[in-house]
């Protein structure tokens, strides 16, 4: 049996190489691969949609932060910079998002602001008993909206989408006069499927509930217009499309006119009103600040804007069309190639309620996805039962990558190189 | 009029100097000042109680984290050692907390991390209508144990102290079997009052009321026993004395035996018995792991683990007695030279009840403050209204430095040189 690892491509000879040579050719955003550290050419990553590469100024950054102002300036440098950095930074997003200056911050875990944002909502809207979420939604995200429900004596209406694509007419019906909050992801983990943000915003506005969008998988690969669309809340992470780093801090959204009459439930003297003062009564400052609970890890923010410098350069608008390139690409090499060998297509079809990911589903998922990384030297994401995740992020992937990923594939699946991992367990990729 | 800047020191002349020398030269811990960058020996810090210093090791952490584990191993690295990192370096620090392995994890940010613990151990003695707390806390656990309250149709009582001195009688009055919670700081972050854990504990317990402590100005200076007192719950910073960087994310610790009675408010997929299967039920994991909120910020978490590993070499107790010794000689040198000219004492004065951290309090603190470091590169904090706190982080400070600064603040004071920062405005230090 021939070995996949002597034979990792790029292979001229297989249908679609002519294609993706051309795209590449056109690819205007072709230089920013550059902009990342790539140190193992023969590795294909389809997993910058959980966590992006690195970008070539994030060591720059680090070393400032840990050199000149942790080692050199000390405790000065929480004057010198860091106080507004979780402010700046988010100001650099907000364009992204199409948020308005102050209405970004870089805070806490997605997790964490989405329970501040939810409860404030919540609150918020105290006469109304429901929350409304989809069954596509982010398990965390789930859970979060299930306790905020619990907590103020609410239900969580889960709408059931019986497959991958999310069930607008169903949710429009589950949201009513009764509805405190609405909260949906904007491109869902698995499937990528991508809801009409102004459309859902506006029917949930029609009947008074307020909404919050979890962003994680569209920001910074998908245009957003936020205040175009009237969007009252959002979340989202920093270490996907955003490269911000393992881990890095999320962000939150809250529309301005918002912003005075919602309460943080984790309040903290960074959003005080007078922060040195110590008062020992809390009087919350104007502006989004006043959704500060504890301190920012420093090293985790800072280089946050490293990834967005280079999305903001690249512009959203050439983003989303090499995003839609790529999907559209990739979807008609599993077509030719995959689609007979077990391998279905579990994202939407029409690239218009596509992210930037595209989902195969297959039986043997797991243990292909094993074989993927260790033989076929592609790092794809696995998400059970039987999801194969393939990120696209527009930076710094190619088509040529796409269809070589694709060969190998084919090749480890037609081989049967997967069945030597049929036991081993799922973990975190 | 002389500068003080022309004139740093030592200054051998003035009384204490030989007592210092004495001191340093029969210090074990002497050595350890090297483990640290310290590029401005000029500079003399009394703010590690706010930040503590970068340790040399710190450099070699984040490079392995950036280049290896993010730029090369990418996604892998979650299996690789990220998954658990927050739980390795939380058994790493348990023997400075006396807690058992299991029992500490990394986690949010410490207001975070109170929140949750708060909430949990509120809604598990429910019928119970009463927090307490005193006045000497950090304001922002002020402010979360009020919110914690209010959420839960409780209320918090504040023991007044009308002083600086912790009111342990006054506590001990305030709870009773209405309490369903106790909250206080081990040291206090104005004064440095220190409480008797043990005894406030046993207190609580015998009440029928949990107990959560706030370790953030006593881990990694103070021996604690939370198993031997049988805390039931604590948080605590490891940007302070752990050196663990700007904002390096909180610890959280729950006694084993409660671990599996009390419920996350935040529940995240983290926390999940099985977080690869992305259930859209939570099911929380056995141990501390159900504690989990989101995804931690790998680049600030990873270096704490070279901050707590110095301070586990030098050992505890000889960090507590090398703290006793440089906080006894600093109230030493007040009372020669720096009581005559306004400077009163606002810390306890025996030293079973006292942190590593001692404050002076003087009608002009905030100037006095800015001509501290402006001129007489001497780095204190300012806590409103009046309060110069002078941190005595054990593995870097030596008795000397103490001698020198206090020597530049006399100067600076006798000679008026701070009259000319009195108006500015007080800011993060």
């Amino acid at each position: 049996m021939r070995s996949v690892t002597d034979e990792l491509g790029p292979f001229p000879d297989a249908a679609g190489y002519d294609e993706a040579r051309d795209r590449d050719r056109d690819d205007p955003l072709a230089a920013f691969r550059h902009r990342f550290v790539i140190d193992d050419p023969d590795l294909i990553y389809l997993d910058g949609n959980s966590l992006g590469r690195l970008p070539a100024t994030t060591r720059d950054v680090v070393d400032r932060v840990i050199d000149s102002e942790w080692g050199n300036r000390l405790i000065r440098s929480w004057n010198e910079g860091w106080w507004d950095l979780q402010l700046e930074i988010g100001d650099r997003l907000a364009p992204l998002l199409g948020a308005s200056p102050g209405e970004v911050m870089i805070s806490d875990s997605t997790s964490v602001n989405l329970y501040k944002l939810a409860m404030a909502a919540t609150s918020h809207r105290s006469s109304r008993a429901k929350v409304v979420t989809d069954d596509l939604n982010f398990p965390t995200d789930i859970y979060v909206l299930s306790g905020v429900a619990a907590a103020n004596d609410r239900r969580l209406e889960v709408v059931e989408t019986g497959g991958f694509i999310g069930a607008a007419p169903e949710v429009h019906r589950a949201i009513d006069d009764e509805t405190a909050l609405l909260s949906l992801s904007h491109t869902t983990f698995k499937s990528g499927f991508t809801y009409d943000v102004a459309a859902m915003t506006a029917r949930a506005h029609d009947v008074g509930a307020l909404v919050l969008w979890d962003l994680s998988h569209s920001a910074g690969v998908i245009p957003i217009d936020l205040n175009g669309a009237g969007v009252d809340l959002a979340v989202g992470c920093t270490y996907k499309y955003l490269n911000g780093g393992p881990g890095s801090p999320a962000f939150l959204y809250v529309r301005r006119d918002l912003q005075p009459l919602l309460e943080n439930p984790i309040p903290g003297w960074w959003g005080h009103a007078e922060p040195f003062a110590f008062d020992l009564e809390y009087r919350p400052i104007q502006g989004i600040r006043r959704f500060h609970t504890g301190t920012i890890p420093v090293l985790s923010l800072a280089p946050i804007a490293a990834g967005i410098s280079d999305l903001a350069e690249a512009g959203i608008v050439a983003v989303r069309e090499k995003s839609v390139s790529l999907s559209e690409f990739l979807i008609g090499q599993w077509e030719h190639h995959l689609a007979r060998l077990g391998f279905e297509l579990a994202s939407p079809r029409d690239p218009g309620s596509r992210g930037s990911h595209v989902s195969l589903s297959h039986e043997e998922a797991w243990p292909i996805a094993r074989a993927m990384v260790e033989l076929g030297r592609v790092i794809p994401d696995f998400r059970a039962p039987d999801n194969l995740r393939l990120g696209l992020p527009p930076l710094y992937s190619s088509h040529v990558e796409i269809h070589t990923a694709v060969q190998r594939m084919k090749r480890i699946v037609e081989r049967g190189l997967h069945h030597g991992y049929a036991g081993s367990k799922p973990t975190v990729t």
